[in-house]
């Protein structure tokens, strides 16, 4: 039997958030879904990627793992989760954007940095699965900026957008100009996020509006 | 540079929703997150899993990945992403509640469908991560109840939480009672959500309040 | 050939506007529509209603017409433009919303209203359209309120409200919660949005936030 | 009451983009409009009529229904909304061209076709509404250079065009030099737009400037 507070929250959802989108809900249901973004965020209670964009059903595409990570392209590889999501997002959706949403105080990137530290790394699944930290670039400039916590969450953003760019899928509609990538990093204390700029490889606060 | 409405959604949830809430989000950022469950929901942008469980900044752990599933338990599979957060999810998170949550309308159960009907199946990363629905049980009863889509996608959360038990961590917990495994099927038209009822294997409507 | 100001406006578009849009146009072309709200306005050239909800491409399927009217369901008149956008809207794109948006200083219910004081009609087409506002009911309250010259287009708004719930379509789907009908009346000058109020019938400036 | 993202939506044209232009606003109010161009354009939310020119207040009177269609000229139908704003366009502002825009991916077109092939037609309104495209001559070699979609969307501009001119006050106008009709094709994938040659009847993509 569901916990009271989930059953709870679940019976608000249907009498307030679900009524009162009801015909939106089930046109969605009926037309099927063109969200506006594929985003690949970390699994963390704290970010809610929805709230984080304000957005509505319907309008992004999510994929959650352990640190938000992006495995390089490895088309052999089994179970390939967040590689068959991308394939799905961008080849049958046809997103419009892809963001990788990094965060602060983010337990597998920690992992990965205690383990560099000659702590034991975590058995089975989550040692595996952050094996593909290996190796990460983490870069000076940014441990001086944001510190070293903050850098090397930095970095695994860099590298999910380097391997997103190793799908031949991707590559070529960034390259026809209908998929932008972004990589942004949200400070769950503060709300901040940071943004990756790709010209010069830095990050920096969201501006507040787009610019020209 | 981020799209005007990505953006504004931002500043709107950073001026309204993190400033109102900014007290519990500086408190999840210094302590750290005890989420109630983890919940493995699918990419779906129809699928707002803290939506559907009214819930608030650190109360949910989630992953989300193409058709909701979990892999079989596979120790030496590379880059098992959602084993990977099952287990953080239950060995570092020590979350009380599992929730495998299907939804109606899934494109990743349709297509599955599609291949036993001899269509051709997707090719590289989303025909492969579907190949761990190959010989689904699909209940005679179920497709009467419900109608097919249904019932495959009912299926479908049968075997994640079946596979879910092939988990030694998993089924340790939910043996010695500190654990629990949930399986939901969210209708987006209607709200509705159906439970399974481990005793009978069914799937019924939520009550709406916690049976004794 | 077209104007320079016309060809220009659609080199800075096509070079700007979807350009940077670029990924969504394609989307939205591949995967088609679920407009969110069908919008019922005149064809006046000062009001531009992606603009006034600052909508982007895919948001809202736009009917217009002189003096945005909706006509009394007639099944057997030939050529019903707006009688078949109503329809395709709520039965092939199950909209959540349909808007009747008025507006100040309208041609069309000024055309009207000098009908009435004695001033030939137009002829052929626009007269004839005109005709639907015959006997049109226009509220004490509202001419002292507001004047006599919004308050007749305010109750071009209450009849074309009246005359969508006369379709089978739109009633039985606003009975079982799908669909929300909203009267909205612009004004240029100052961009006041009044919007009717179903449970008194009279007009009122916009919140700025949703009620509960 | 107005769904959130409608309101928000409201808000930040009021604020920022009636706001930055409300000098032009209260000037349109009270001289009244003086459009460059009548656009007869189709409902489908993809197709932003104002973006496409890069229009701003009071340049464009748009009149959208399904499928952009002009009825042939009949002086006794009722309610002929079309035909109402040809003849306010032309007669009461004067407009100096009226535009045919038409559309990539229309379901309006696509209905017809498939009627066409046998399909069930469209019941009630937009059944009817579409009566006006039976025996629309389509070329064979706009099907050769364009594919048949599009080839049929082409001939329904065509036939509008030759519909206009059925108006006395479009011919005279015309003839008289004061009023040009053209005939355009937007593509929403890649914005490009087709527009009619009326010496050689064919469709050619917009030129980047105007020629002498």
């Amino acid at each position: 039997m569901l916990s009271k507070s989930l059953l709870d929250g679940y019976w608000r959802f249907r009498r307030e958030n679900h009524a009162a989108d009801k015909g939106r809900y089930e046109q969605l249901a009926k037309l099927g879904q063109a969200p506006t973004a594929l985003v690949i965020a970390c699994c963390d209670s704290r970010v809610d990627v929805s709230a984080i964009f304000d957005a509505g059903p319907g309008d992004l595409f999510i994929v959650r793992n352990v640190a938000n990570l992006v495995p390089p392209f490895e088309p052999d590889g089994r179970f390939h989760g967040t590689s068959a999501a991308v394939e799905y997002g961008a080849e049958v959706l046809n997103v419009p954007n892809i963001i990788v949403l990094g965060h602060s105080h983010c337990g597998g990137i920690a992992a990965y940095r205690e383990k560099l530290q000659g702590k034991p790394d975590g058995t089975n699944f989550i040692g595996t699965w952050l094996t593909q930290l290996d190796g990460l670039e983490v870069k000076d400039e940014d441990i001086r900026t944001f510190g070293q916590e903050t850098a090397f969450e930095l970095a695994g953003i860099r590298q999910s957008l380097a391997n997103l760019r190793m799908f031949d899928t991707v590559r070529d509609r960034e390259a026809e100009g209908i998929l932008a990538l972004h990589g942004l990093h949200f400070d769950i204390g503060s709300g901040l996020i940071l943004a990756h700029d790709p010209e010069t490889d830095a990050f920096a606060p969201l501006p507040e509006t787009v610019e020209a």
